[in-house]
């Protein structure tokens, strides 16, 4: 087996390694394109169950609409056009003959969706309007990073219309509460949830809000965005509706959306030297047992053994999988760990000898042995919990011991060196000065945070009036 | 509301009618693309759930291959090539540049993924190797009927490889089963299964097998499709395993698909003179609750009564819907008749009054009352059983009673212009007499059925040895 590379030494080098060794992920053979491999795309499968409930509880409705946009679409929203314009794929052939109007392949709906919009609202009974989709987009990248660049990637975005914009102000911000929650409670990953400066809004939109995360990197991914888009796309598509007084006014519109990005900050966040490492609550393998024989052993009573504890797991739906596989137990034991299983449960002759279970726990390599009782699954259970719970501590200590408090350029030249990552600094929202601060230290602007949104104070460059904002390398 | 037109008379128009009317789908932009509006999404929803649990639990993993392919991968198998090559549609610009090598919008995943499968395959130990993806394809359209013909659809794509032809043959036709099962008991669809003509091969396949089932316009559909693909690919792709004795050997494949033109089937099986007619295994909204009262009427008692119903669906997981719209009653009725809800559920003071519940089925109109006791729930699901198994029972009458056999081409011209359909008769697989009855009669070969394959005689044309073989107007 190949080595690992170090993780702190390496960092894009450990990514690579793992995303392709775990089986994650292959690259596609078009530039930026990538394969979501079975174990890669079963994760995604978990995020996709557990966020379409979410979404769907809230009286979203799931659709879809098609990947081909015509590109007269694409400029109704003059913001809109220049933001996706030079990254858009362009087809201008199909069945054998020019398209007398070129289709751009979609980098996002709102275009295409709202044209349909329009078409299906009329009134304020038919407001609010909340659709989502689940969908490949596609946005063309010259350099591929599995996961967290690629060209086309697969997510869902939502798309709402209102009356009002102060209603549609509360959907963007429970669509980004929705996404904290995934993201701290089944993901295990603390969040910098906010609002983006101005140079970095959506293309279109009003306010642009997000959930950015520090990966081990030392570099923030954004992880989710939600839009309130104001009228700019009702006004563009004529997307209008009576109001009670009988008077055509146009929608107020939100936009959010989560994709395949999330799966590289879950590698990224609590990965480690060994490899992945899966929060339980989305490993699509919460235990994986290993049976421990020599190949020249009887393993009959080992095989009933194993597989009266399937049986207990299957019971109370502990996603487990057991490792038949003719190779030595301790290759198996590596493997695992790469593929980042939280418990791996150990069967050899002496635990049926004993009726006892040796599980050991990927996150800390803690071993116990357990009575195999009935009631055994309940402390499988409780690991799994504690396992979840230990993940997000650990991954909250990093970010908070990484957040450093910025009073001038001096404190910032030397925390860009250090251990610090996120800065956090009094900002004027100045595009200038932005500027000079990704030009010198590779550094934007994440958002600013909203448990410190109305702290204000003079910006650390400018000293006029500016407000908490984090900065940091980003992805 | 505008009238339904007679689906005896007027097929494609009551299709369309009830297709946009029932906001199953709507029209896309670019020609041949169609939107998949929610209530249409959450039938296919339901239909990815049921067929994705009976191809995982059979051992195939679900990943994601890209949607770009390059265009030489196409070519490398000649006949898949000819085949596609007229109905691709072609990226040649992006990122604001021209490509170097065009990239197709893949039309099928054999060739992007067999290219993967030659990187992951070197042994017998990691055959078989089953792969199934949940995706969206393009073959280029010009004209546009929903679901059934459109640029643009959805699908599952299946994609195994084996070690011999037997296997390979033996998971063509596990697959073939799947869907058969599918839709007979999910979708209460009689089924045509069986195997493909030589001429109606899908291209680079040894073997086509195929459902087909008959709409009420008398036209036949091919409803899902399994392919056994012999070592074409294999060795267009380099796709070689060492088996036990060291030898290099290529696979053999199959590959297999079902997509969202199943609906169409459905709307086109089911449906009838007032509009949709959903099967309840797989209606996503199982029985409607109706408040019947004027709108001067105080409901509270109403609201509370209609909440107990709700709750007793709610926790058996019988799926409901209550309709409190500003509308009339008689509007409700007709709305949820066209959009095919199984069971309706007239809820008014008098039924609050008497404990009871007014139920309607859509299949029949027939009316029940029945005591609102706790047991209630146990009649609505017979009730909702019963529908399923009769609306097969229509459907497999109507088919069995559309099929005639065919001993000359007297019989035949007679037949085409009658109430049959399905014309059954002895074929010698001859390409050019295949060719004259498409022509003459407008009829193809679906397919030589599983339950009569050995049935042989003379070609009811030629006098040649044939078999049995299924003919018919499709779409």
């Amino acid at each position: 087996m190949e080595t690992i590379p170090d993780i702190n030494k390496d960092f894009p080098g450990w990514y690579q390694f793992v995303t392709l060794k775990a089986e994650l992920a292959d690259y596609g053979p078009v530039k930026g394109t990538m394969i979501h491999r079975p174990y890669g795309y079963s994760i995604w499968k978990q995020f996709q169950t557990i966020l379409d409930k979410m979404i769907t509880d809230d009286g979203v409705e799931d659709a879809y609409f098609p990947l081909f946009i015509p590109y007269s679409y694409l400029t109704k929203e003059k913001e809109h056009v220049e933001g996706f314009s030079p990254e858009v794929a362009v087809v201008t052939k199909a069945g054998g003959e020019e398209l007398e109007e070129p289709v751009v392949v979609r980098p996002t709906s709102e275009t295409i969706m709202y044209k349909s919009f329009a078409n299906w609202i009329h009134s304020y009974r038919d407001l609010p309007l909340k659709i989502n989709q689940w969908a490949n987009v596609v946005r063309w990248e010259k350099r591929t990073v599995l996961y967290l660049r690629t060209s086309e990637f697969l997510w869902q975005e939502g798309h709402t219309a209102h009356v009002s914009r102060e209603e549609a102000l509360e959907e963007m911000r429970k669509a980004l509460l929705r996404y904290d929650n995934f993201y701290r409670t089944y993901l295990a990953i603390p969040t910098m949830r906010g609002t983006k400066t101005k140079d970095e809004r959506f293309a279109g939109a009003e306010v642009t809000t997000s959930i950015e995360i520090l990966l081990k990197s030392g570099k923030a991914l954004q992880a989710a965005t939600s839009h309130m888009l104001g009228q700019n796309f009702a006004k563009a598509f004529e997307i209008q509706f009576l109001d009670q007084n009988n008077t055509a006014q146009h929608v107020w519109q939100t936009s959010w959306g989560l994709s395949t990005r999330s799966l590289g900050g879950l590698i990224g966040v609590h990965g480690d030297e060994k490899g992945l490492v899966l929060p339980p609550m989305v490993a699509p393998i919460q235990v994986v047992i290993i049976p421990v024989h020599k190949a020249t052993d009887d393993v009959i009573d080992l095989k009933r053994y194993v597989e009266g504890i399937e049986k207990m797991l299957n019971g109370v739906g502990i996603r487990y999988k057991t490792d038949w596989r003719d190779e030595t137990p301790g290759w198996k034991f590596n493997n695992w760990e790469l593929k980042g299983v939280p418990i791996r449960i150990e069967i050899g002759p002496k635990e049926v000898e004993k009726d006892e279970l040796t599980v050991v726990t990927r996150i800390s390599g803690q071993r116990a042995v357990l009575k195999k009782n009935p009631e055994v699954y309940k402390q499988i259970e409780e690991l799994l919990s504690s396992i979840q719970a230990e993940l997000f501590q650990k991954a909250n200590a990093f970010l908070e011991r990484s957040i450093v408090d910025i009073r001038n350029e001096k404190e910032l030249a030397e925390a860009v060196t250090s251990d610090k990552y996120i800065y956090r600094l009094f900002f004027d929202d100045n595009s200038e000065k932005m500027k000079y601060l990704q030009d010198t230290y590779k550094i934007t602007p994440r958002v600013i945070p909203d448990d410190r949104a109305n702290d204000k104070g003079p910006d650390f460059l400018t000293g006029k009036e500016g407000v908490i904002t984090l900065f940091a390398k980003a992805y």
